[in-house]
């Protein structure tokens, strides 16, 4: 235990001067949540003095603990504390600032605006998730790397909010059975929704529920700092990952206020601001902390120094192959090995024509990349066998076989890319994860986070289309491209053949600041690509097929499947005199995003303009206008054979020739 | 109970009837899953022929117990009872016909196919958390027109993969809270799922996970049809909840798959099938059913018939005025009131202007709609005070008070629209749920299952851009408009002032078939409509300001927020010589679905285009055209007080008009 002696007092003072900040923080910008602050200020003290391992002045060194407030609505707790302890940037100027255009205090805690804040939260329940991802990423780190090298712990402070999410369950139930037992959750347990009392909503046994997932729980009083300090250390020493339900009154200290829903969500109020730093022993100057608190607190911050110190002196230790290998891995840097496999990849295509469907390509790459990538750490949310994305080299992850590579996450979407966005946060391992593109919906939120975030993760997402066939309208996604599309910040690749999964592949794995989708197909397509001298995938768009015997007539652009449609609609109009190209769009949002001179050359001037996706037309307007054609879907699928729903929906090479040609007149 | 008493032998043959069409129907389809109609036959065979009430001829009488196949994926199973009791319409050629186009057998269950089907399921979790919705309809209706009216069971057959997925927990998490007894959940507890033994990646106990949510559990043969039948009748004397966990064998039956992954999710194979069949003391023929085990099953779909006669008799008996009231409810009927409350809300808003949060709008339309309208049922996700959605003149909805019209759903996006499309479904209420823009994510996969299906449900959506302000990006819906409008059949509604939201309100509650999101703000706007003559919203778009002195030069486009702003640059274009327009979207899908000569009466002729939405322009161009001007976000927002938001993102009605001056030229 690391940890600066406290007398009891002080340790209230420390925990006063978070409800002080809290309080007159939220005040000043109108806006904000005083109440979780000053409920679970009593714990954060006892745990930033006496357990948490960090170094305030080195917020990235590696191995520190994690610390996720998932209430992220609590901003001001995790504010306060990094003023507190001397975080670099963090000044109380920053404080004053909470909740203004360009402070490091925004509204909630966004780890790409402010040092020391370990990842984005507010929308509920993703931070216990990501914890679960961040404490997943260290077990697997240190079965590779040591002890001596990663060895830290995730502390997590999560609310009823957090807990109530649905994928708050596939996050424990993850975390229990992988036995992640230096996971502690600290559950302010303060019985206050937004609506009012829990008991409007729920009644749930937060510690019984956990207990069934493979938890050590148990129920302390959140005010009672030797309580909360005596059952960290029992979680410390368990074999599970464990549950602590504090039960704190929400805005402690306020006289009116506490214990009901009125703190939650709004300043207290001069007057009950007031009367709350009276009833607290506060002074009542804004944003004021006493020498001596600040004193303690900036001491506390560098508790850490020395384990830090020596953290680097067993680095140092290593052996230089190994310390640059784990260097190198929490850089997030690829290793060089991975360009050439790819390139052997793509040559062996040329060599070797592969007619299959794209997630069978995108498995051929997989198989290329995970031997010459150690941190590729690929799952699949319960559909290995039709996502293909084992690998046959990597083994399973298990609490047995931390060493295992790739993570069988059970039949939770939402979890899973949750998790994903974890482990890339903390670091040592480039995490993909595979489902069926339909189900991106389950898992949204997070996919939404990791856009935001900029984390470098792919999903691999198969079954792309009503190719899929005969599962019919629930499972084929008509929308999900476009919805997709619209994230900001979020690349969405359908790969046409084995060469451009390859390309896109290599595209996602080199993205350093944000999430790629790779949508692929159920169904065989043909190889159309006959050279891989440069990525032509790397401007989302380009000539596949040129027109023949002059100036094109038609543009005919397409995706994925449908590529092998407008190179047979190319055809049959070829036939009857009419010059037509297509153009290929690995990545139409890439592609749009590219300056429009840049856009102009791929798009060409061919007056008719027909676009080709087996989905919505939502986004297309942007590349073929309003008064392109577009040969797609204009509703849900249905269940059948591909090929019967390929027809019944008029998606085929004869379809789009004919819509050409009634514009070509 | 209403018992046909079968001997045990009888009922193994008519398991051994569904098992067969199973093995048969996804060999014929060359697709499918065998395994979990043959591991849970038998529960079905107990439970249609000794429990579920329900007249097969009269799949819809309204008092039927509603029986919900939550592992869709299992399809054959329902389709095998359907066929086998004689529902009209499922003939042995449909059987034969499982996974073919236009089939009412398709790959997953869906209503709007099949007579019969309940609700469309396969997306995993999407069944059990409906049926909760069908559930706390029951008891609802049942309170309000007493038990004689309404009185029946709901039940459910759920997987792993069902009890996996998030949205699971906050289904459970309502119906224990809720104490929806007459739900009764058998859980295919086969320990299996696709990637392999169950234990790759799951060790929830679920038994103790259903208890703390406040559930009755326990843990059965599922094999032992005696031991389901005692299950069963513990499980209807509760007081909760009942889950039973019925330990079943996968693929019950086939020598070498049975209990293995293999049995899931591909048809048998000709050999193996066979051998099932000679296991099972099935005859070989395909398609085949036993004509005294068929006659034992048509028995049981008429089971019913004289529980129905009773029903009629009882809702005959009750008054006039009573039972009228219930068959409106039950048909979905609109109550005349509505329209005449509608419209004298609108004329008031015209005589008293209200420069309010269309969320507030919204609370002003909700107190003139509910107490016209005793159906409507209003919830939030635990934002009620933040949505606006309680009328003062309702009561919450709670286990002590099932009177109660509002429902506090807590923090639980995702399970609140499943539920919904359960209520919906039941019939008897017109469910709408709250919660922020943002959020909808949480929540995407029930709504889109509400589209396809087409339940008429409501999503009160407030918060609906950088406008909720200093909350930050995580709370602040960039792409979610777009995401929303490319799903078929969804309706997006984001109204501009108090008289919109009243129209939209109106088109929303009178749409039959499907949807409708209301995108509301939280800051305050003005009343920019001075008449309500016609509903002009009904149309999608219309003009909401003309050009003065002439031909129209410019025409902006605008939704919600952004329309004051578009009034904004006009006034400011016209001050500078050039005639503007202004067209109101407030449903931009709505308008953009409407025939072309339509669309071009309101889009006019104007050469600048310019369109105004605090989103990203994904679908715009469908309206503006490529070359149109879009002044909205090019990515996510920021903490900020909305004001500065608008101006840091230059969404100005100075930055609109100077757009537009600089294409006027």
């Amino acid at each position: 235990m690391l940890s600066v002696t406290q007398p009891r007092e002080k340790l209230g003072q420390m925990a006063n001067a978070i409800r002080s900040l809290a309080m007159d923080a939220v005040e000043q910008a109108k806006s904000g949540h005083p109440g979780m602050p000053m409920g679970t200020a009593d714990i954060a003290a006892v745990l930033f003095t006496k357990f948490l391992k960090f170094d305030a002045a080195n917020p990235t060194w590696p191995d520190r603990d994690r610390f996720v407030l998932s209430a992220g609505h609590g901003s001001m707790l995790i504010y306060a504390l990094l003023y507190l302890t001397g975080a670099p940037g963090m000044t109380i100027d920053e404080i004053k600032r909470f909740r203004q255009i360009g402070s490091k205090t925004p509204g909630h805690p966004e780890n790409f605006i402010t040092t020391g804040i370990e990842t984005t939260t507010g929308p509920l329940g993703q931070g216990i998730a990501t914890a679960v991802g961040m404490a997943l990423a260290e077990k697997m780190l240190a079965a590779e790397f040591g002890k001596k090298a990663v060895d830290h712990h995730t502390y997590v402070i999560a609310s009823d909010g957090d807990l109530m999410e649905g994928v708050s369950q596939e996050a424990i139930a993850m975390a229990g059975h992988w036995k992640l037992n230096k996971l502690i959750v600290l559950f302010d347990d303060n019985d206050i929704s937004i609506d009012g009392p829990l008991s409007l909503a729920d009644s749930v046994d937060q510690v019984k529920r956990f207990q069934a997932a493979g938890w050590r729980a148990e129920r302390i009083n959140g005010h009672d700092t030797d309580a909360i300090a005596a059952a960290i250390e029992r979680a410390k020493k368990s074999g599970k990952p464990s549950l602590i339900a504090c039960k704190t009154v929400i805005g402690y200290g306020a006289p009116k206020k506490a214990g009901t829903s009125k703190a939650h969500g709004e300043p207290l109020g001069a007057e009950e601001l007031k009367a709350a730093k009276e009833k607290l022993g506060i002074a009542p100057e804004p944003f004021s902390v006493p020498a001596e608190v600040l004193k303690a607190w900036r001491e506390a911050g560098g508790r850490g120094v020395a384990a830090r110190k020596e953290w680097e002196s067993r680095i140092a230790a290593l052996s230089p192959k190994k310390r640059a290998e784990l260097e190198r891995r929490l850089r997030g840097e690829r290793p060089a090995k991975l360009a050439k496999a790819l390139a052997a990849h793509k040559k062996a295509l040329i060599a070797t024509p592969q007619n299959i469907a794209t997630r069978k390509s995108s498995e051929l790459a997989i198989e290329a990349i995970a031997p010459a990538m150690p941190e590729f750490l690929a799952g699949s949310a319960d559909l290995t066998g039709s996502n293909n994305t084992k690998a046959k080299s990597v083994a399973a992850f298990s609490a047995k076989n931390p060493k295992g590579r790739y993570i069988h996450y059970g039949i939770r979407e939402h979890g899973m890319a949750a998790a994903m966005n974890g482990i890339a946060l903390h670091g040592g391992f480039a995490p993909n994860g595979a489902t069926f593109l339909v189900f991106t919906d389950y898992a949204r939120p997070a996919m939404r986070l990791a856009a935001l975030m900029g984390t470098s993760v792919v999903y691999v997402m198969t079954h792309d289309s009503i190719g899929l066939g005969e599962d019919g309208p629930t499972h084929q996604p008509v929308e999900h491209l476009a919805a997709l599309r619209a994230i900001p910040n979020m690349r969405v690749f359908r790969p046409a053949d084995a060469v451009e999964v390859a390309e896109c592949w290599e595209l996602a794995l080199n993205r350093a600041d944000g999430p790629s989708v790779l949508a692929l197909t159920r169904q065989n397509l043909p190889q159309l690509r006959t050279e891989v001298k440069a990525n032509r995938s790397a401007e989302g768009a380009y000539e596949l097929a040129a027109a023949e015997g002059g100036k094109a007539q038609v543009t005919i652009f397409a995706t994925g499947s449908e590529v092998e449609i407008a190179v047979g609609a190319r055809k049959l109009l070829t036939d009857k005199g009419v010059r037509a190209r297509v153009v290929s769009v690995p990545s139409l949002d890439l592609f749009l995003g590219l300056p429009a001179d840049a856009r102009a050359k791929v798009v060409g001037d061919a007056p008719v303009k027909v676009a080709v996706e087996a989905a919505v037309r939502w986004g297309w307007d942007a590349l073929i206008g309003s008064d392109g054609v577009f040969v797609g879907m204009a509703g849900f699928g249905a269940s059948a054979p591909y090929k019967d729903l390929y027809k019944h929906f008029g998606i085929t090479a004869e379809a789009v020739a004919a819509a050409a040609l009634a514009r070509v007149g």
